[in-house]
């Protein structure tokens, strides 16, 4: 019986080990045990969410898999671990692409998360001088 | 040359068809051929959404497809098409249901909708007395 349990638990970390990379998801426990995560992510052409018609829009989930139509669902959820939600702390922590270099001209990209992460209400918001400037943030979150 | 190109692309496309749904992504169609539509929909309890706390949160994205981890994706986006995003419009087109009778106790349950429907932001807040009368709408919007 201790053998089997010990074949069982073996065979089940095998397993974690096996799939965790295949589907990118954090594995996470039962639901109920950890507080819900799901956002919004907008992106817009102006200089304020209030003004911009978002032209992309995907829904971003962490828990208790990384998914939703973000198309780096993964990482965007690493990121966001990394920062413990705080948006703001995204360029400290993360850095910014040392080989893009953007000009300064001012063709204004504004992006939003709106939603929850950890059971805590979320609503950011932040405008780039032009899309180059967006791009050059070390960060998959804002790449969709 | 062209048949090393010709090979590569077909290689890439059968790693998209392989990958994609590993990966748990839903693949969009090109850009720019509708308009986005993503949702954050929460429920708390409380008076407000400004001082609950979310105990639930899930994604809804209705195109191209109906997705999210809202457990009903497909007949919350029903509703949502029916009423054309307008939330205040959904009890007078959907209806409640007559089958349910609810006592007057104030525990209230607070909803929201969060993102964007269609290329519109929407940010919507519903309070409801109790989570019975919450219940009694005829719709899966809120059945999370």
């Amino acid at each position: 019986m201790r053998n089997t349990a010990r074949r069982a638990a073996t065979l089940a970390l095998m397993a974690t080990a096996v799939c965790g990379p295949l589907t990118g998801t954090a594995h996470a426990a039962p639901s109920g045990l950890y507080a819900p995560s799901a956002l919004v992510l907008t992106v817009g052409h102006g200089d304020s969410a209030a003004t911009a018609t978002p032209a992309r829009a995907v829904t971003l989930t962490c828990a208790p898999t990384s998914s939703g139509t973000h198309p780096a669902a993964a990482s965007a959820c690493a990121e966001l671990r990394a920062v413990d939600g705080d948006l703001d702390a995204l360029e400290s922590v993360l850095g910014s692409r040392g080989d893009v270099l953007c000009t300064k001209e001012y063709d204004p990209v504004v992006v939003t998360v709106d939603g929850v992460w950890r059971g805590q209400r979320v609503s950011y918001e932040r405008t780039f001088a032009n899309e180059c400037v967006k791009g050059s943030l070390g960060s998959s979150l804002f790449t969709f």
